[in-house]
């Protein structure tokens, strides 16, 4: 018998998840995503009743469901009392939520967002969406364009490289000397964080991904007057913003990339961590 | 001494153009560009003073010259009255034109546009336009997408390298066998022409670059339903519209993409087709 | 009912050849190839009873079949009275011998090697073994070493397309404006052969593909003294040789490089231009 | 005033890590180098009283120093008394000797080999040795050839990815759901160890990485009879070899690739690894 699974709220990503799960063969049913295509809902009491509910990404903000693809609103309070011990719960960036679900309701909710796979699948609809969105902010083609890319971690590494199979010609600004091999051993130009100085002089595009404090008043003076700055590490990022606006810099943000440029590809992503957990648990799916 | 050049009109290439020009030695001037950024203009009687002047790409449309950046008009049969014998005028995709103004006006007209190294440069900002509407117009990323490439000529080639180098499956579609055995060398599949219907199945993006009919309606029965279609080549393009539109098919068009892509790399290929003008007339710049 | 077929003499693509033709369905002999892996061989006056004979590539040298995998020894002017008008005779590089066996015996040779399509297949056994021979010439790692690919035809291209791949910094000497822009799109430094004098200095590794001479004393000169020279050109080369050895620079050869490096692939390529000869001619095979 | 070092013994990549300390200014002599290219040695009463001691890569074998570029012999036993404790030694692969020396002589014994910078570098060298012997190995080209490379640490990232970017159809094998998922980023098949048996069918080259038995009897069982399989892993590997030999399959070895590959290129990350530990114990150089 197929295994029951309710995508319960969310956006894009939640609708292409539900049917890559129908394609997969489980019984999908949703609720809260009525104006994503072509998926048919259920009323809520039927929502509640699958093995499996899939929450949001993230699950809540200011008390309520994150609903962006219905006119309904729902109170996360009213709906914690409404699920069952032997439901299984899968949501996005849970944080606290879990345990004190488990606390209060004896609930369990497991993150499928967390998952170190999860978030390196993520990397490619970000670094791609940087790129598209890098491209529509230029005037030059990213071909012989000099890019610096400051951080070398998940998104540093699929951008640089993306970039590099563009054309573009990359430097890669990291901490960690390991970090600097890699990036020469993979064809950058590897610039410890501490001699960024001398590096910004002609630089075209910059794209931070490290989320606290690297370009400051001093690095962003030494920045050509029409470089774009894309900040693409999570609050409160890497630049100096009120410098930057102070020196005429062009700070460009693209918040929540893998849902906008690639909600389908976000999608799979998160279908494989929950393959994942229900795998770690022994269930078959 | 400088010598002296006129940009007259056109579109973002000939601003680029300009600035590009004054970087490398020239003493220029503008007219018709005004709404552009930051180049100042001179009255039309001394624009029309210049050893050379460029005209834009394509220099006239309906006796109109093709000025986008300003609000004058100029009718061309009033400006090649005012040109000179001595002066080399320059102009885009200038056709019949050069012949009549040299056979009624004694001027000379020669094109900076079709030059083959031109075009060939032109094929990077068209190839990466054509990316980023493509990453603009689908849910998933290009990693994995199943993406074909109708035709391997200067814009087949480059889209080809560049989605694959982004990521993609890519297939080339050709009709010579030279052609076929190129996109094998650098790693494409290569499928001949009249093979094609058993290639279209699971395409997520197919891009045509041949001018003349590909895809008729057989054809694109055989596609996705969610297949994007993009329409890369001159009037009257490869893809059956009506057919298309009864399908349901997505098929986009994207005019005029090096302009408006990449105007200053754009620029910078006219700039370099205009050298070897020059060069090839024994002048010195 | 198969097709028959001989592949009479030659090397090792020419027993890799007989196999890939065994595996598509015809009905193979061989002789002259005992000593390649695995092919019965046949009595000469069986072999030459096939509808279509395969010889070898070059044909013949001093007025003997190429043989290479036998100890027997066939004088051409003995061969060819032994062969029907009505056989399909194919060989590589058979220059003025087709039309020499026409007239004199009535027979059909034709040339499976100069096809443009099974040259640019061999461009890539060719750039492997260039690598290959490359990686064993030199004490360093291909990443990051400067090398100079002079010519940008069938084999500078692959090559300096792989040589990028692996990590080496890449530039390409051409002469055509058109080249030049070829080689600026897919990301290579391109350098008008002219102007080659500036760009010699540190370089580790120069291919050469250009048949006339391109690398004179004067430049030579301007070389690095343990700079690695490869001449993958045919005779003459491109190469000062007398200058090269008295300024003591290491010029190495690697002619033969498909056959010796990857004689699979090489047959591979020879068949795709055999079966291009026969759908030519209408022939169903 | 120049700091001194002394290079004692070791191989090629000792001769140009000698070198390389010269250019950067060091005054550096050697002993045990002398059939090594150009180094003017010293006496070892001399050798022994630079400030810096670079020991060779391992350090010892069967209590001699190792040495493979002279007729001496030098036991270490006799070596360790001569040293002072304020001078620095530097060795690869040191393992419990550094201890040892501390407790026994008072010596400082730093290893330059097992920082993981120096080990990312190598796993350059390792890998275009790896390529290079491959080419050599195959009378296939690499361009479409479908390679599996087994393991996604160090040497297997990097191999993937020039096998990839020359052309060949490469397959990721790893344990772990983050390896694939960073193998599938980067445009691999990325397939789980325990689900290998289904991808082995017509695979010709596979790598393994991995130091502990992976390809056993059953698996090699289902390779394909000309299969190439090379041993990058340390002893014992992660091939059963008796099962190979019985199945007929050839496993190839290569040890020691990046000082044979690659001398020059293993010296500079030894090298970097030496200028890495010099500056975190806060010494110029």
């Amino acid at each position: 018998m197929k295994r029951s699974v309710t995508v319960l709220g969310g956006d894009l990503r939640q609708v292409w998840l539900a049917k890559l799960l129908e394609q997969d063969g489980w019984s999908v049913c949703t609720w809260g995503l009525e104006k994503g295509d072509g998926i048919v809902p259920v009323p809520l009491h039927r929502a509640l009743e699958s093995e499996v509910v899939i929450l949001p990404l993230p699950v809540e903000r200011g008390g309520k469901l994150c609903l962006t693809l219905t006119d309904a609103v729902l109170e996360t309070k009213d709906l914690w009392p409404r699920l069952q011990e032997d439901q299984l719960l899968l949501g996005g960036m849970t944080g606290a939520l879990s345990r004190q679900l488990f606390l209060e309701y004896g609930l369990t909710l497991l993150d499928y967002y967390r998952r170190e796979e999860v978030q390196i699948l993520n990397a490619v609809p970000t670094a791609e969406g940087a790129i598209q969105r890098a491209m529509e902010s230029t005037e030059h083609t990213l071909l012989g364009a000099k890019c610096l890319v400051l951080g070398y971690g998940r998104i540093g590494k699929v951008l640089a490289h993306r970039l590099q199979a563009i054309g573009a010609d990359v430097t890669v600004v990291a901490r960690k000397h390991s970090d600097l091999a890699w990036a020469e051993v993979f064809g950058f130009r590897g610039v410890p964080i501490k001699e960024l100085a001398g590096h910004l002089l002609d630089v075209s595009l910059i794209f931070n991904t490290v989320p606290s404090l690297v370009l400051d008043a001093p690095l962003l003076a030494e920045t050509a007057p029409d470089c774009v700055i894309w900040e693409l590490a999570s609050a409160p990022g890497g630049i100096d913003r009120d410098a930057a606006a102070e020196l005429g810099r062009r700070v460009l943000d693209a918040p929540g990339l893998p849902g906008i440029a690639a909600p389908a590809t976000a999608a799979a992503a998160i279908r494989q961590g929950i393959y994942h957990i229900l795998e770690e648990r022994g269930e078959s799916f």
